[in-house]
């Protein structure tokens, strides 16, 4: 598979066609009988360097459209060409001019896991998988992440197969396990559930995948990095995995049920400061891991000043020293908030090549390519067809709090009939628009006429009525 | 102030009687009209190494009593005695013989906060302070922090009697503030509440209350190391301070409310494998940051075994190594998980001569001394006689749940008048017996012939109607 997976970037960043072998593996069993049009796990639909996301199939013109800064036209799947999978509504619209390219990427697929080799003893595996990938500084980390994250996840899952969907406990050690006669002293063994072994699953794509971007950084120009929020849907549950500051929440009966949480300089402080603390060569002798409420000036020497060390939540008062005068590891607030005064997000995949200004000190070892991994168990409650998990790069929760979110949403689906498949898309639409606002004589303004968001714009509404009720 | 710390310490562990200079500082303003007694701020009530809380006022043969594995008698502040702030009510038992002395110490105080230097503007500050101190491995460390954490967070608060009683934002710099046309290049400026500069003060308390005890481990024989639970209650508002394995929760009409949560192997797996992972001499050579569900067997080599790395959730597969053998830092599960097989608390003051058995490896570079502190508005809710604040030690928890000690303390509680003052300590007393149980034939066992604890347990119970409500 990650022979696979290499040919597929090879072709990808080179711009080649797509490989007759990367669409057509060895072992390709039939897709699901929700899953619509060729399983992911064939191949990545790969193309020439940057483009909108496959599933748009947008023509060269409606490409060129959707490029345009200044009329930021919303792009949404045509009602007449193919039905994403669960009928999910997405919708996406580009920068009022921050950079070149609309940097968010997105991906919807149905990925079929093949078995690595075990004999064949329970049904195949297949997991839906959405995921969107906001880029920062270029857009060749989120173009490739768009397209392979999801392979990884399936390689990952390969050894799993059929341990997933036995109701025994996974065996903690393969092949097999020795019987117990064999480990007198080892009595001692914890127990490790389904859940968590998916959970790790996804974790460790992450990380082959930040691994394969840094191999592709050396070798080729693949610029950036990108926060990256993933949902897998597998076996009843839904699995959100987010690294960076996109956000996910489900809606459910109109109560918000917050799925993610985002990761920057402020909510991982303590993380960055205690690194900053245990390995201070970090710094490069330009920065403190010590935290202050502004800067200091060199005549400030000797008085006492407000600080927090990496493991404090409260302040107290320090005397200044020399060594204080260094700029802090996080300095700003907020958005504004940055890791030596260069990125404000704290995990991601990507930016292995990213230097503070003018300096030699990589910036790579303060950021994690890890996502927390929350888990929805879909059997547990009965969803109706208002019931929605929605993920939206940070340029729809900018400037729409959850509430607000939940309530455009609500709205917009009691305007169409509950089996109408378009509704999604409408919610969808109809949030990107909300958050982006109407250009006025001052910049993209909101409703309420505060500045509307000039960043990337996509947003994932996905309903929870599960495979098969909403196709 | 610390060097009127340091004095009371040199008594406390010598064995000597008190210093005139400890007991009448220079500065020592008429105790606030609810504190009973000497303030504490004028010095601690020091004495000859082990003995029992001093508010007790245990005579010499109650003592021998309390000190009896056998018998284990409930130990109370005597309803003839001096009372303790807000009527608190107070419970101990010794444990069943796991140690020679009960290894739990208490302390219950109103703490004066003397100027360090500033001149005179606001009234005095005090604050009411609760302490429970749970030692392991001897009981110095628990000993020495019951008679000083509290004059730590003292001398911490001296710098901040003014800035603490004025409404206005603390000054980020001392001595006053730059005027803001001298700081052109520093508009950026943090806000800083009141409340988290009394967090940095009990963070920074238990650090140098832990730095004492080093001190003081070089010198003398000060043995072992404590978890600490601290409750100050300052200017409106109760700081619940957490390093280890005891607990507070708020019973409030009927309803329970974590005021804490427990530091332990599992609960701060990550932290301790980062640690090893950025610091692999830490481990040894002994050690492996790695988490194995199980120990793993030589002949397992080359087999894949389940595993989780510092930054994972969840699980996954890897391949034995080599390395893989080595012991796991964190290894079992529940009260039976250890840090480098030695201890099962990962939090707290002292161990700093704690090393793995037969080994030259140390624990304390993975234990923290920093409290996690909650903070809980007293004025934002009115109080009835009922609603309190219950700290144990684990010898508590251990066997009486969060429902079942809030469901025991209302029973005891409604069968006293709400004016008793009496009530409190009832309930404590109440608390401790039936979490120790009755000495039966197969050891000491609950109501429900379950084990009972056999471990030192010690209770507070205070009610959260204020200072002057319940005195």
């Amino acid at each position: 598979m990650l022979g696979r997976v290499r040919t597929a970037v090879a072709q990808l960043v080179g711009g080649l066609g797509p490989a007759p072998g990367a669409q057509h593996p060895r072992d390709s069993p039939a897709p699901p009988p929700a899953a619509p049009g060729p399983s992911a796990c064939r191949g990545p639909p790969v193309g020439g360097g940057f483009s909108r996301p496959a599933f748009l199939q947008l023509t060269s013109e409606e490409l060129q459209r959707a490029d345009d800064h200044a009329g930021r036209a919303v792009q949404s799947p045509r009602e007449s060409r193919r039905r994403l999978p669960w009928s999910t509504g997405y919708a996406e619209v580009i920068n009022a001019g921050k950079s070149q390219h609309n940097e968010d990427q997105a991906c919807c697929e149905v990925v079929v896991v093949d078995r690595r080799c075990s004999p064949r003893c329970n049904p195949d595996l297949y997991f839906h998988y959405w995921g969107l990938f906001d880029g920062h500084a270029g857009s060749g980390a989120a173009v490739m992440a768009s397209k392979l994250l999801h392979l990884h996840i399936c390689d990952q899952l390969r050894d799993l197969v059929d341990i997933l969907q036995d109701s025994s406990p996974p065996p903690l050690c393969l092949p097999g396990i020795l019987p117990s006669d064999a480990l007198p002293r080892f009595h001692l063994e914890k127990a490790v559930s389904h859940e968590s072994l998916v959970i790790g699953a996804i974790e460790n794509a992450f990380k082959r995948m930040d691994e394969q971007i840094e191999r592709e950084q050396m070798t080729r120009l693949v610029a950036g990095g990108c926060c990256a929020l993933a949902v897998v849907y597998l076996l009843g549950k839904v699995y959100v995995a987010n690294a960076g500051d996109s956000r996910a929440i489900i809606i459910r009966n109109g109560e918000i049920i917050p799925m993610s949480r985002e990761f920057t300089p402020e909510t991982e402080r303590q993380r960055l400061q205690f690194l900053g603390f245990l390995r201070p060569e970090l710094l490069g002798n330009e920065f403190t891991h010590l935290e202050f409420p502004r800067r200091i000036q060199h005549k400030e020497l000797g008085k006492k000043m407000l600080y927090r060390d990496q493991n404090m939540h409260g302040w107290a008062y320090k005397r200044i020293e020399e060594d204080d005068l260094k700029f802090p590891l996080i300095y700003g607030e907020g958005k504004k908030a940055r890791v030596m005064a260069t990125i404000g997000v704290t995990r991601g995949l990507g930016d292995h090549d990213l230097k503070v200004y003018n300096s030699n000190i990589h910036i790579k070892p303060f950021l994690s390519c890890v996502p927390e991994v929350r888990v929805y168990d879909l059997t547990q409650y009965e969803h109706c067809p208002d019931d929605v998990l929605v993920l939206g790069t940070d340029g729809l929760w900018d400037v729409t709090n959850d509430r607000e979110v939940a309530d455009v949403v609500t709205e917009v689906l009691m305007g169409y009939e509950p089996n109408d498949p378009c509704r999604y898309t409408m919610a969808a639409y109809e949030l990107v628009v909300r958050s982006r606002g109407v250009l006025k004589e001052r910049g993209w303004r909101l409703a309420n006429d505060k500045l509307g968001s000039g960043d990337d714009i996509s947003v994932f509404v996905i309903p929870l009525g599960g495979p098969g009720n909403y196709t």
